[in-house]
């Protein structure tokens, strides 16, 4: 039984070792890149070794997502849900995100915008996952916006959804700007652009929960 | 002399029809999917034929985002000049870019976005031609605001890069969204945003230029 136990547990820092290898490569050369034969030899395994972790390319990309997925919860969700309901956690989950594309943690960038380039056009369960995940991220910003509301931070006739698309449309903009000419500078415009954005909708009291730069730069 | 002048204009001929293809067929598959072989399946021409207009794959992606780049230019770029310099014109160059993504001018959306997304992380001749490409459609958007200043249309004050990223961002915003979820409203969700934003720095008079829903909607 122990023996059993310790080898299911092998298998599965196994099979992390592979999803983090995956990850890495899937984010500068794509999911389409991300060949049993490529990652075999980025790991100095065998086809077979790899092949009894996942059955197909499919399968092996699907996984890579979950595990970028769990990368990023751990990354810029989980740290924002630290702080209080409102304002305080909305922007904690905007400047988690700045801070992750900063650091690149993934090293291509933002996995999911790069994944979602690729794959937007080729129908799928690839596409359908990048789909879902990428709508709990709309979700979570929605949502930000929504507990806002409900705590007295943002003025009740704010729309949600509206203000949700802008704040991801910044993220995009940052992390497009950032892969293609590696100018830090877009992280201050991303974080002015987003402050601004929240201090117009903001009620006149939680308007010090945003960064001093918001209601003033840019405009 | 007519014949070989005709020879060179159906040659020409050739080139224009091959290009054509070339886009469509990285716009859906990406500047990677565009290998002689496929192009020439696609074309039903021989890869000899096609190796005589284009020595290398990367001659062909050179060419084919130059193709792409001509086609941005008539669709988005000159109708919007034909608006006087100030916030007309720079209010039809978002506009127009709102009705070219819609349309769907490339079959997989914005051809920039998707090269832009692909090619960032490999250095080389087809990034660099797609950064500038790319640097000189921001630097088309910070004219705009910059001329919209001197016009007296935008408050002097305001941050003509900064504003130049964030509508930059929304367009990127728009084009992820309407790509992975083929939703319609997303262009209204950037229409208003592209105007509220303008609105924020317009002076008084300029306001009465930008779409009513502006200064209202989303805020």
């Amino acid at each position: 039984m122990t023996e059993m136990r310790g080898r299911a547990a092998q298998g599965q820092r196994t099979r992390e070792a592979i999803l983090k290898t995956a990850v890495d490569v899937a984010s500068t050369e794509g999911l389409e890149g991300l060949t049993i034969g490529r990652l075999a030899a980025e790991l100095e395994m065998s086809k077979s070794g790899l092949f009894a972790h996942f059955g197909s390319k499919e399968e092996l990309q699907l996984a890579t997502i979950g595990a970028a997925r769990e990368i990023f919860v751990d990354e810029v969700v989980r740290p924002a849900f630290e702080n209080d309901a409102g304002l305080p956690r909305l922007w904690a989950l905007l400047d988690s995100w700045l801070q992750y594309a900063e650091a690149g943690i993934f090293k291509g960038g933002c996995f999911f915008a790069a994944a979602s380039a690729e794959f937007d056009g080729r129908p799928g369960p690839v596409r359908d996952l990048v789909a879902s995940t990428m709508r709990e991220w709309l979700g979570a910003l929605e949502r930000g916006v929504a507990e806002a509301q409900t705590a007295g931070h943002v003025e009740a006739t704010a729309d949600a959804a509206q203000i949700a698309f802008e704040l991801n449309s910044i993220t995009m903009g940052a992390n497009w700007a950032f892969q293609l000419y590696r100018d830090r500078d877009v992280f201050d415009r991303a974080r002015t652009a987003m402050a601004a954005r929240l201090a117009a909708v903001a009620t006149p009291a939680a308007r010090r929960i945003l960064p001093d730069s918001g209601a003033a730069k840019g405009r």
